[in-house]
């Protein structure tokens, strides 16, 4: 161990309980990586893991004075590397931080610390009549810290946004150890820079945020659900603009190309026919009457748009089922090979000519990939499936990753649309936001973290 | 004048077009300040009229280059002096580049100019079925460039949002000259730090917007009209809490306390009963029979509160007949004196406590206080009325105003919740976000206008 490394611990050890700190390897290794593939992951010093803001201040500190890479962790769900651990760093996990603190029902927000998982506070504040909107996929098992981090999205963002559109105010510890406080508790607020959404977003390399103030809507009404079966994407993508056009913002708008049906349905007995195409599902959450009258809407104009068949549940446990098809498409997929979840986001109109291009990279590649997500944003999740033991087949499934994202950005689009930059698409960050755009960016990282401590090589 | 001073104006000849210059001091005077009270203005060396961002550029180059201040300025509607000229600099006017550039109704997003004025912006998509929400009392006299300086709020942000809910991308000319583009055309993105949302509401500190792309949502229905009077504003406000609280979001929760209700009767004979001691006017906008069952039920929710009476618009004409009350009261104080329209958001329980407050600090200074807002999202406009011929009057009323910040701030409020900081309140800002918070709001100012040209003194 280098003297440095030595005296990082040393003052660790002086600062924090013992029981804070873990080095021992072993213990370790499962703090090294997030969910993602194809990025490199380094062992850290110690993986600290702080009871309070006061604590994590005092990593800093540390980390400051010593000049040690500190690479902030939730629930390491990432998929894109983000929370990957760095060479020698101090991993700060946050999963002792995981208290909902306090749950306004009359101004409708939630005061939380970082660690507790979406779900977990979303069935707080339900229970408190109350509807927490972001729900990722992922949403048992990532914490809201992670979510505010990669500003998060979901299945209901089509009609009520992303993680960001939720934050009022946060607490953040700067590199220098500083605790600030941005935003406000109140419903708007314009006073000074909306610092609050800067750091939302940021993967770690601003600050570590250590509690945040969420808004939070009234409680959501039973959602009515919808599937539609259709000959092909393209029929499918014209289904999808229709209703975007027709008035109604659908709770849910998913897509699912042949690739996608065809695996669930191998893998679950859903029962499609084998000639489907493409799936469309959507749900109103208006409630009551109304909800209904919407659901009808849009399954008239997914009809008129071409669609085999539309069915539209009668109950919510039969609207559960329709999405069944979506929900373990993940899993089906990873019953196939390996799997490189991808998340590009596209002009809302631009989703036919994605799946062509994907089918097209597919097949230059000689590979199976799946399009399925969130179709009423324009946010998609190509998943490349691969044998992941094959050398050859590895290099070409990034290969078709890569691809993808060109294919997206020719589009008009982002190289992605909720789960962030990380490790894992540093190096097309650049292609996007341009030479200025990350100047910028990195002028800004300076002005924040001037020795460059946080989480440092991760989005740029 | 003074050497640099000419080298500028030859620098600016040089670059620009003559007529895009303006040095005739008569000319210049109508640039020299916004609608704010209590603000000092200086005299600007010149006043400059780009018609498209290379000449933006331009200027800001000239700028950079001699160390001239510039403050950018929209239609000047502002409430807060963000936009009055400082001594010697450069006003960089955008009323020029007032182009509504391009409306895509399959992905529902506009590309417009800054020098658009907001209601020009929300007729132009509102012909192609789209409805761009943000809706400042000011719409037909504020520009989409003010709007996205000080992220505008109005009437409708209780169930749509504010201005930065709706940007996704933007051009920004930075201090050195050179054009950003931030964000995104897509509906979701989260490729780098979010750039746009940094720029929203930093009041031309931080570059001068040239263009912005803004999402808008399905046309708006036609919306179901209801007002309600109360003997008091205690009462009052617990009807907002009860509708706040009922699950259903009004596109519209307005609150008129005494002083504002008897303004606006006394001025337009509106036939309020002299008792009435609140009004509370809500919309809802969810569309045909939903919407009536929602107005219907926020009827009921207000009279179980103690209203004292309840009347539902029977058709649209009558709804605006019940919402001018609320629209004329600025026009109603204006009659009587001087006005000084405060800003100030507090949870949205506080309104009680809030009324109560402004009532005493209107007795302790003997002035007029009417509380008029936007009692759904807790934001309201107390307004000094006083006689600015008077110098006493004129030294409590502004006394008046830096204690109902206090009092706001007091209630766990922001000093501004839709107007911004400007000169106005620069001195308060400090207390809201506390002293790291100022010194990390000049490291982000440092970082993109080193030289400080960019409407220097404003907001800090």
């Amino acid at each position: 161990m280098s003297d440095r490394a030595a005296a990082v611990l040393s003052a660790l050890a002086e600062r924090l309980p013992g029981d804070c700190v873990i080095t021992d390897p072993d213990l370790m290794e499962s703090y090294r990586v997030d969910r993602a593939m194809f990025c490199a992951a380094g062992t850290p010093l110690a993986v600290v893991l702080p009871r309070e803001t006061a604590q994590v201040s005092a990593v800093l500190e540390v980390a400051s004075e010593h000049a040690v890479p500190v690479v902030p962790q939730g629930a390491r769900s990432g998929l894109s590397g983000a929370a990957n651990a760095i060479e020698g760093c101090l991993v700060v996990g946050l999963e002792r931080m995981a208290e909902v603190r306090h749950i306004d029902v009359a101004n409708r927000y939630v005061v939380t610390q970082p660690g507790v998982m979406n779900a977990e506070l979303s069935r707080a504040v339900e229970a408190e009549g109350l509807f927490y909107p972001p729900d990722p996929s992922s949403w048992e098992f990532c914490s809201i810290g992670g979510n505010l981090s990669t500003n998060s999205g979901g299945l209901c963002c089509v009609k009520y946004g992303v993680t960001t559109d939720y934050v009022l105010g946060l607490e953040v510890v700067l590199a220098s150890g500083e605790v600030l406080r941005t935003g406000r508790r109140t419903v708007k607020g314009v006073a000074g820079y909306d610092l609050t959404k800067l750091f939302v977003g940021s993967e770690g390399t601003l600050g570590i945020i250590t509690e945040a103030t969420l808004s939070l809507r009234p409680a959501a009404q039973r959602p009515e659900t919808l599937a539609a079966t259709f000959d092909d994407a393209e029929r499918a993508a014209e289904g999808v603009s229709a209703v975007v056009g027709c008035g109604i913002v659908p709770s849910l708008l998913e897509f699912m190309d042949r690739t996608s049906v065809q695996a669930v349905n191998d893998a679950f007995k859903l029962g499609f026919d084998p000639e489907v195409g493409a799936v469309v599902i959507a749900q109103s959450d208006a409630g009551g009457s109304h909800g209904r009258e919407e659901v009808d809407h849009i399954a008239k104009v997914l009809a008129d748009s071409g669609a085999t068949q539309v069915v539209v549940a009668d109950d919510p446990a039969e609207g559960e089922l329709l999405l069944k098809a979506r929900r373990e498409v993940l899993t089906a997929f990873e019953r196939l090979g390996t799997t490189l979840i991808d998340d590009v986001c596209v002009p809302r109109d631009a989703l036919g000519a994605l799946v062509k291009g994907i089918d097209a990279i597919a097949a230059e590649h000689d590979l199976v990939i799946g399009v399925v997500g969130h179709a009423g944003d324009g946010n998609f999740h190509p998943t490349v499936v691969f044998d992941g033991q094959d050398e050859d087949e590895s290099r070409r499934a990034k290969q078709a990753f890569d691809d993808v994202m060109t294919l997206g950005l020719d589009l008009g689009g982002t190289i992605t649309g909720e789960h962030g930059v990380g490790v894992l698409k540093r190096d097309l960050l650049a292609r996007e936001v341009g030479d200025l755009g990350m100047r910028v960016h990195r002028d800004i990282k300076h002005a924040l973290d001037p020795h460059d401590i946080l989480n440092p090589g991760k989005v740029f």
